[in-house]
């Protein structure tokens, strides 16, 4: 992953992530099974808050955050992705709410736009009494300005 | 799977199939995966269209067609499942286009809904020289009418 | 899946659960995925306890267990499953160990064994001071004759 | 990947991949859900292979090889892995046979060996008039050459 800014493919700065096609990630179809997509744009949204020094692990550990849900994922399958395609994923913070944090995401095969994703998120934490049910912490100014840094 | 009309949960008639979480679905937040969920969306739509008369095998074998592959895909995950529990899964076609069809699709448990996703689909074929991108079939109107039937 | 003892298929009685193998179950060769497999014996096992009274979120609350963790699994692939197959899955507990208790598989389709697994389990708790690696409690005679009374 | 020979951590030459675990990759008892380190060690021989000239999509369209199906595969699991855990994966093949190759895989993190593999692999071609199932082809010289080549 690259933590810098890059511009060179989207249109305004992105922090950028990268995945190989596995065999195992393909179906009878020979393309990418869809849901794989949505795992690849997890996996970017936590590369994505690492990088800017919310590890999760140590976030679940030192914060009692339980991570960041999904109130809403959603994806454009332009183009299919097939074995051991590699794929450029550009992820890009859109809008930050009070509680929420809206994510666009791009993921690139040589260039060629392949899916479009948006995610919006917000950081878990179990309140009392709430059972298993996640609450939504309002977003630290902390957490804000070290993700924007990735991206200027 | 229920191949009959069923209006109990939802405001209108539906296909209805259900689903039982596995512990290898959840996360270390000790709930399920999200990209699980499309997974068994997915599914829902291959019943629908294996209840229609158009299982997946024989529409490959015997028309040619790839699938049913999607144009697009969203979900709003409202509250969480957990391992063992007990889903069920409506869905209906919202509307018919001549290349694409959309549907919606609600999952309950216990008459608590958890999450509402969305489907862009089409009917894929390989068109010579295409490679693998995916060509969209004009959807034939058997497939519409035994999808409609079975929700009336 | 069936509590009761079965001994059609195989040679002795077992616990049978099924399964039906999914579109995106399947790899680019058209066959199940393998990893897959080892999923259903996961949940095979996982409904074996179950079935005996010791529903994983239940010992998981109830008794700190924190569940089945395998010490070693294998199988021989003997014949491939496709989409839509409707498998038949035999569980039968081979041997007791104080702290570990030796699972058998048999994966069948229409009577055609296609898949034969084993698994050697514990059951995993966390003791105090040893960090995430999980300790093998003594098995308790309880959950011994539980199961075996479902397999004679 | 590395396909250079390594000898550091095992006792002989080994061809080196690394992964790191994600959070979906785990499960809710913290650690990587098992059937996972399969879908690893499946990448890493397609990862050898691939570095013996052998890479997958190229043999399935200039030699009509299907893959490297499993005829077996085990695993025993001395220690749990989990997110974000930085996983070096050795891969030696172990034999040879006429239509069969042995290949041992041991993964470990920060030289702490977590899991021992196996894996019984073939040369999968359709033969006419056998349906879906793969029949072994004879391993050709210049497959175990190129291997070989990998690990001296």
């Amino acid at each position: 992953m690259e933590s810098s800014a890059d511009s060179t493919t989207g249109s305004s700065p992105c922090f950028v992530t990268s995945v190989r096609v596995a065999f195992g990630d393909c179906d009878p179809a020979n393309i990418v099974y869809f849901p794989n997509f949505y795992r690849w744009l997890d996996q970017s949204t936590h590369d994505l808050c690492e990088a800017a020094g919310f590890e999760l692990v140590a976030v679940r550990r030192e914060r009692q955050w339980v991570g960041f849900p999904l109130a809403e994922a959603g994806a454009r399958f332009h183009r299919p992705a097939t074995i051991n395609d590699q794929l450029r994923i550009e992820t890009r913070v859109r809008e930050w709410r009070p509680k929420m944090f809206l994510l666009d995401h791009r993921i690139f095969r040589d260039g060629l736009l392949l899916v479009e994703g948006w995610q919006t998120r917000f950081i878990g934490v179990h309140l009392p009494g709430q059972g298993r049910r996640l609450a939504a912490l309002p977003i630290p100014r902390e957490f804000i300005q070290a993700v924007d840094r990735l991206m200027t």
